[in-house]
């Protein structure tokens, strides 16, 4: 009966006390992709709930935080060597709610009692992670029947306190775009300067100057420019760029003084 | 026989399941001041076992992380609304080391099981606070025989990873001075542009020449200027300067595009 086979297929989650993972911790993860110039996040549906939610994840007894959040983006999207990073962690007592929880496993046919381990008190460290569209194969978990893109711009009502943490994420990305040009990995192998400058006001959500723009990116000497990209007519073709160096790699930061 | 009667005393240290408090998650906080051009962190000696160490907290079962942090500050300085940040989760598996606190606790008459919550792997919240050295009144904890200043640039050996929570911090602080001029936060209410100066050399590490530092301060329109300071030989005075906002509220970013 179970639709996957991934790994994660471990997770107890009908042992009531979730032999093998840490307790009351958990990875929420908002992993964001961009196409055709809209900013997109991956969220699980859980079949007759109405319940979307973040991908989430949990660590095991002897795995380290960092790695738990790779296996479990690696799940999500079948891909390694993301951009990953914690940016949050999600500690109020106000966001404990046991009840889509219990709803989503009781429509698993479970009927978890109170002190069933996934349905106490969690903190959640919040971690983003920046993909190529093109290349994620979106893969639902063990609870959830559909894992697929949603636009950032205009996302269903969400579970839990998983709202805000898209918005705290997406500010966290606003701040970090220029200081660690993180901004590229959600771009393919090779780009105009078109679809650069798109993605920055996508994240930034505002327009910016296409001549001062492109002044700025090319001073930074990160950027190595290839053949045109054949349009058909070659006549008003636009270059193509690639990042030069490895994408998970920051800039090193400029101070302001 | 207990040294100190603050609220924290409540901490079950001796009850084996750590009754109250959340399972696995601690809290530990570099505690940054600034006195005599020298970055300064506060550090809990422990009796009779050598150990040095961050100052830590736990989070109750009904408590936000962010005020369970904000309460260990506070009995940790005797100071409130400081300025405080979540800056990293350290989750490795490696950090794992019960004999530290094994012997911490045997140091107190306790003889704790390998069961008892204290032994048991924790995920640790970083957090960072900038306080202003001249008003803190540091306070030990139940566990600790002293709490005090120490330079940041002659740090002695420390248990567990707090060395390495402490470089990671200093790394945060810096990539935020001037996104945030979180700097200010170090500084008592008035001081001059030398101090000003002073502070950012020492937290970045490097000399920066003080007719520009003085322009390009001046130019953010961030800070008021005082009477005179009173130095006996009037002449060459300095003037003192006054932090315009208040100072636990972030100065909005600028892109650099």
């Amino acid at each position: 009966m179970r639709k996957q086979t991934t790994p994660d297929n471990q997770l107890q989650v009908d042992h009531p006390d979730g032999s093998g993972y840490l307790p009351g911790l958990a990875i929420d993860m908002v992993i964001f992709g961009f196409h055709e110039k809209q900013l997109k996040v991956l969220l699980l549906e859980y079949q007759n709930t109405n319940l979307l939610g973040l991908p989430a994840g949990f660590i095991k007894e002897k795995e380290n935080l960092n790695e738990a959040a790779k296996r479990a983006l690696t799940h999500r999207t079948g891909l390694h060597n993301i951009y990953l990073e914690q940016y949050y962690v999600f500690g109020d007592y106000s966001r404990f709610d046991p009840e889509p929880l219990r709803k989503i496993l009781k429509s698993k046919g479970m009927n978890p009692g109170d002190d069933h381990w996934l349905l106490k008190r969690f903190v959640s460290v919040g971690f983003y992670a920046l993909v190529d569209f093109t290349k994620a194969v979106p893969s639902p978990d063990l609870l959830s029947e559909r894992c697929d893109w949603y636009d950032l711009a205009n996302l269903p009502p969400l579970m839990l306190d998983h709202q805000a943490m898209i918005e705290k994420a997406l500010e966290t990305l606003r701040a970090n775009l220029d200081r660690k040009l993180i901004g590229f990995n959600l771009l393919p192998e090779t780009f105009t300067m078109g679809d650069l400058q798109s993605l920055y006001e996508t994240i930034l959500g505002e327009k910016l100057n296409r001549t001062s723009f492109q002044r700025k990116i090319l001073s930074l000497d990160i950027l190595e420019r290839l053949e045109k990209k054949w349009t058909g007519g070659a006549h008003k073709a636009p270059y193509l760029y690639r990042f030069r160096q490895s994408r998970e790699v920051a800039v090193p930061e400029k101070s302001f003084l």
